[in-house]
This record gives C-alpha cells, sequence and structure tokens, in this order.
C-alpha cells in the first residue's frame, strides 16, 4: 500500500457507490467517522419533516392519521428496510428502541422454548443486552449464561437453552460472529437465533432468511441514518408467526384497534409486534432517511466497507506503529469500523474531534472508527490517517485537558 | 343560556386565558374539538425542529448529544411537564409509549407488592390498559380483576390487590374519578394507585403528589401538543423511589451508562425508568410544545374546560334535543370533554368534518368532543354547534356515504 493520497483519490474514481454521497448533507470542515454511533442527515429529510410538521400535524391534524398515512408510516420503513436484512417487509416491525424490542423478543424466545430456562449472550455485548436479558430470565424463573467469544458459546450450549442472542458485530472491536454457521450450530442444539443487528444494518450484507436466523433487533440511527434515537426494528423469522405471543400488547397491534376491546385478538404476523402508537416525527424522518440507501444492493455496500475498512487498516500499520489494531485483520471477520487500542485512546479521540475528524472513544481504551460505505470516500480515509499522524507528532493527545474523561457518547 | 353568539363573545373578552390561542398554529377553516386525541403544532415547533435536523442533527451530528444537551431533554421534558402535574421534576420520566410504562409501572407496582397477585383494571379502560395489565399480571402468575365504576372497584378491593390502574377521564364518556378519594380508598386497603392520565395532563388540574398518588402515565400528544406520536411519561412518587425496580434495565437508566458494564446499576430516583435511546426528534418536538402551556396555572386550564364544556352541553340541550349527553352534567365528574351519544354518530362526526368541525368517533355510537382549553374559544363552541344544528337539519349525518365505516383514528 502506497502512501501516496493519488491511490485513494483513483480508489473513489472507480468507487461503484460514489454516486451516493450526494444523498447525505454532511459538513465540509469534518471527516465523519462516527456514522455507527450516529448517521448523518439524509438531504431529504428537513424537507420531508417539515411537510410533516406544518402540512400534516398543522393543517390536517388528526386527519392525517388516514390522509397521510401514519397509520401505515412503520409498514413503509420496514418494506425500505427489508433488502437491507435480507428478509421480507412481513417479517420486520418498525417501532420502539433496541431495548424494548430485545425484551419483547427475547420474552417470546423463551415462551417458544418452554422448559428450556437458559438464555445465553456476551457478556461484553453492549450492555443493554445483557441488562434487559437478565431481566427476562428472571421473569421466566430463568437463567441467563454470559460467555466469551465462540468457545464460550460452544460450552454454554445444552439442551437448557432457549434462545442465544448475539450480536453480529462487536460495538467495542468490530470482530463479527460467522452469522449462517453460527445459527446453525445453535439450531442443532434446538435453541432459538436472535442476532442484534445495530451494528450491522445498512453497512453489511444481512440475509436474515437465508441464515434461518430466528429473531432480530437492530437500532435505526447508526448505518440507517435514521436520525437521533430513530426507532429500532425487530425481525421474527415467518416460520414462527403463528406461535408468536408478545409480552407488549398494545392496541396498535390489535387486529382491529377501533374495535376498542378489552379482549386481546393479536394482529396477523409481525402486526402484533407494534404496540403503542409510534413517535411519528421520529419515524417518518427514519422513512425517508431509508430512501438514501433501500436501492443499494447490501453486498455492494460491504464490499465497499471492507475497501474501507481495509485501506484504514494498511494506512494505520504504516504510519502509526504506536497504535495497536484491535479490530480483526481478516476483512470477513471484521464489521464496518476498525477500532485502534492506545492507553492515549481517549485524548486521542478529543484531539481528533478537535481537528474535525470524528470518532468515538469507547473505555477503556478504545479509539472507534467507523466507516459507513454509503458516503464516505477513500480520500476521506488518507486524509483521516493523515491527521491522524499529525495528532501523535504533535502529542496533543497526551494534553493535559484530556485527563479527565467527561460524559461522551 | 342565552342562543346568542354575542354571549360566547363576551366570555372570550373576559377569557383570562384568551391569550394563549396566539401560541398555537390552528388553520383558518377548522373549529378543533379533537384537541384530546392529537393536540395541535404550537407556533414554536417548527423553527425549533428545523434547528435540532439541520444544525443539531445535520451540522454538528454525534456532538449534539452533550453540546446540544440531547442526553438532558428528558429531564427538561419532565420539568415542563412537572408544575401541570402537581409533582416534582424527579418524580417524572419522559420515554416510550404509554404501553411500554404502563407495562413497567404495573411490574414495578407487582413487585412492590409481593404476595398480592391481583392487578385491578377497568374493563372499559383504553384497551391498551386492560391488554398490558393482563400481561403483567400472567408474567408474575397473578390475576387480572377487570370492574365497571366506583361499585365495582368496592367490591374488588381486598387484600390480594397490589395495585389499582383507573383512567382519570374515561375515553369514551369524559366521565372522572375523584382522584384524591379513590388514592385514599385504595391506599386503606394497602394497594398501590396508578392513575393514567392520557386525557388529563394538559387539561385538568393534576395533583399527583396532593393526591399521594403512587404512579401514573400519560400520554404527550393530546391535551400537551407534543405531536403526533409524542413520547410518553410516566410518574412514581418519591417516596417509593428506593424500592423501585424496572423490569426494563436499559443503558439510559444505568448510574454510569458509559462504564458499559455487564452489571446493571439502577441510576438514582426516577431515572432508571429510562431505558433505550429516545426518539430525540420527537422527543425534543415534545419539550419544546411543552413551552407553549407549562406556565399556566393548571388550576385556571381546568376553569375555562369547564366553562367549554358547560356551554357546549347547555346548547346541546338547547338547540339539539335529538343527541343524548352522554358524560357527566355535573362539572366535577367531568373530564374537558363531551360526548354525545347517537345511533348516527359515525355519520355524524363524518359530516363534521366535511364542515370543518373536527371531532371523533368512538365505537359503537359515540360522538366524541374535546375542549382543550389552552387555544378554544367560546365562539368556537357556539359555532360548532351552529354547524351541528345544521348537519342535523340537513340530514347528512344519515347519508349513505357514511354507512361503512372506514377505519377512523
Amino acid at each position: 500500500m502506497s502512501t501516496d493520497r493519488t491511490a485513494a483519490e483513483e480508489l473513489d474514481r472507480t468507487d461503484e457507490l460514489a454516486y451516493l454521497r450526494d444523498r447525505f448533507a454532511l459538513p465540509d470542515d469534518v471527516i465523519y467517522l462516527d456514522g455507527n454511533s450516529l448517521g448523518p442527515l439524509p438531504k431529504t429529510t428537513p424537507g420531508r419533516l417539515a411537510e410533516v410538521i406544518e402540512r400534516e400535524w398543522g393543517e390536517n391534524l388528526i386527519r392525517s392519521w388516514n390522509d397521510a398515512g401514519w397509520w401505515t408510516a412503520s409498514n413503509r420503513a420496514a418494506a425500505r428496510l427489508a433488502p437491507l436484512l435480507g428478509a421480507r417487509a412481513e417479517e420486520i416491525m418498525v417501532a420502539d428502541s433496541t431495548s424494548v424490542n430485545l425484551f419483547k423478543l427475547l420474552m417470546i424466545a423463551a415462551r417458544l422454548r418452554p422448559g428450556r430456562p437458559v438464555i445465553v449472550v456476551e457478556r461484553h455485548a453492549f450492555p443493554t443486552d445483557v441488562y434487559i436479558a437478565r431481566s427476562v430470565a428472571e421473569l421466566c424463573g430463568g437463567e441467563l449464561r454470559l460467555i466469551d467469544g465462540p468457545a464460550g458459546l460452544e460450552s454454554a450450549l445444552d439442551e437448557c437453552v432457549a434462545v442465544v442472542c448475539l450480536s453480529q458485530v462487536d460495538f467495542r472491536t468490530g470482530a463479527m460472529w460467522p452469522a449462517e454457521e453460527t445459527t446453525a450450530r445453535v439450531h442443532a442444539t434446538g435453541a432459538l437465533m436472535l442476532w442484534d443487528l445495530c451494528h450491522s444494518a445498512g453497512a453489511l450484507d444481512v440475509r436474515l432468511d437465508a441464515w434461518e436466523a430466528d429473531l432480530a433487533v437492530g437500532c435505526g440511527y447508526k448505518y440507517l441514518n435514521g436520525g437521533p434515537g430513530a426507532p429500532a426494528f425487530c425481525y421474527v423469522a415467518e416460520k414462527l408467526h403463528k406461535n408468536v405471543r408478545t409480552p407488549l400488547p398494545g392496541w396498535h397491534g390489535h387486529a382491529n384497534p377501533f374495535a376498542m376491546s378489552p379482549d386481546y385478538e393479536p394482529a396477523e404476523g409481525i402486526g402484533q409486534l407494534a404496540n403503542g402508537t409510534p413517535p411519528m416525527l421520529s419515524l417518518l424522518a427514519f422513512e425517508d432517511a431509508l430512501g438514501a440507501i433501500t436501492d443499494v444492493p447490501a453486498d455492494a455496500l460491504r464490499r465497499k466497507g471492507i475497501a474501507l475498512t481495509s485501506l484504514f487498516i494498511d494506512l494505520i500499520d504504516e504510519r502509526c506503529p504506536s497504535l495497536a489494531v484491535a479490530s480483526p485483520r481478516e476483512a470477513a471477520q471484521r464489521g464496518s469500523q476498525v477500532s485502534l487500542r492506545s492507553d492515549y485512546a481517549y485524548g486521542l479521540v478529543a484531539a481528533l474531534i478537535e481537528r474535525g475528524v470524528i470518532g468515538d472513544f469507547r473505555a477503556p481504551d478504545i479509539a472507534r472508527f467507523g466507516f459507513p460505505p454509503a458516503y464516505l470516500r477513500f480520500v476521506d480515509v488518507w486524509d483521516a490517517v493523515q491527521v491522524i499522524v499529525d495528532t501523535l507528532t504533535s502529542g496533543d493527545h497526551r494534553a493535559e485537558r484530556f485527563a479527565v474523561r467527561p460524559t461522551v457518547t
């Protein structure tokens, strides 16, 4: 790999997804390597939201539930998500937060596997996954098994396990589970497989149906660019629909909501996974934002993500030998992010943000950089590494002002 | 009561809250009597949301979690809600939907009263309340008791009851429970009192602390005008804080979210009632919208609501004798709505909407009209009744085109 910037320029010239960048409103003075925490603003979204707020809410008021199609917004968002998840729209519900969706699905899984009291989750999964799984296990009189990595999974699997919940991509290191093989291995023991796709959807070639996954959750505001705190999604494979029973039955998930009956009759299929009235401004923003990538083949996104992260790793190896690459070097085992490990990780991230290169810090020693394939250029990667080199040379990452870590997101 | 419109004009001239109407963007061609289903747009909200979307999300991206105060938006919304609920900000959490909040609070109540397996809910409560209560009862190995009215409550109360969940205002009829006396009666049996304030908050003189209520939920998009599907709120009295344990522990409710620890340590007080990342566009719209009424004394809102509904009932009695008033005639027993009962209720509401008077239909025979005190004028009441008179005279409410009821909200 050459350190020459022209090589990166050449990669941009031949990038089959280069046209996508123009769909996003990216500030000129920033190289944004944190789209895996909050995706940027799609250019169409401000206009759409202004229409929603001023015309649909302001002028048409309650009539917009029917006239503006608010009632079916969640279904439309699911239809836009479906190709990015390798699933059918009828298997996807856009609603609530990832936490709440995880609660619903883990409880559903426990009910689908009576007599199997164990839920398996990674010890170092995003913490909500562990907290929610522990709560569900307790409510069901079951047990939580925390595992570390593939060897941990292997020894945790037995006939007591109802469901295994794994993050396809580790939020700290970017390490990836082989989804299809892992699903098959879990199924061989009779357990259900639940994938947390928070760091997958919109960047990876997710193929839930082909993997024969049972359940999945994911968030809307990272690689899907749905806006801060966008509604999350969940997936329930069609094969399970007839036996699903949600622990959160609400009127939006009723077969006939306006009958207003005290008896709950679940809507067909994925429909019962709705419950309360969704936050429409956030949901309609998410629906709109999905338009920026719903037409892009997931495998093309994945190919570019691999090329971006590979270039970054090569340049770091070559130009920043003091930084340890904490993400897998094998592209097939890595999500669309690269994490660097350093005792000065917090100071490095803070100093880079001052210079317009936005990544994020994850305790205790991870500097995390996301490489969203939809809008990141290869020259951005090259320029970001140049700024990292300059920062390390300046010593700013060790500066006194970064000694105390404030709350960071 | 005179049928003369000048009497209504005179009431507007002396209305102490008349100045509030200018805070809302109300369409000229509509008399909006459905603010109890979806409140109108506060005039400041489009500008605020444009700033959130274009500057905070679009330009500042992830940095807005700290720099724009996204992380504390829920607390700020709670502080604006507090005076309207007669509670302290530290007792209120703005998050999730009413359904999800109800699930959290009923589960918390069941845990606070071990050995008391029964949850009491009204049979004709808003259906979500019944569905969620039944689900919680099942998960706790408990039992749901459905009651009808005060006599039903009296006979349902015994030492097995953990919690009583009542809607302060019935969504169909507008009938009100006497909140303070009912709370005391429930407490006398050792049970907890949970108020559903969906049709109260922002219109009634809610005094949760003074009532000594234990728990409450409510929605943000009715009399609070927070926008379609705005986040809901829940209330947990401070006296219970030290023993509360949420069934939905998420990272936003952790004492130290960025420690990212697999061990859940609940945030202090109401904090643990947060769970996942909230839908920020909807939450920030709600926070802004609350500015339109947070400075208005709740008792003044209530006084005007009584005056509006009383005028409507008097005019209906006088001018529309074919319509039966289904709401209590005693103002103290009535929320800020009036429901009329008619075999032609659906056709009446539909025909009125065609004429610009927006109310709503609730199956099987209720035409429901909300009288939000913040922006409704007395002349609106007079004019609406005139349109009802005209509609009844025309016979349009019996028209063929209204024979089949589509989905309505």
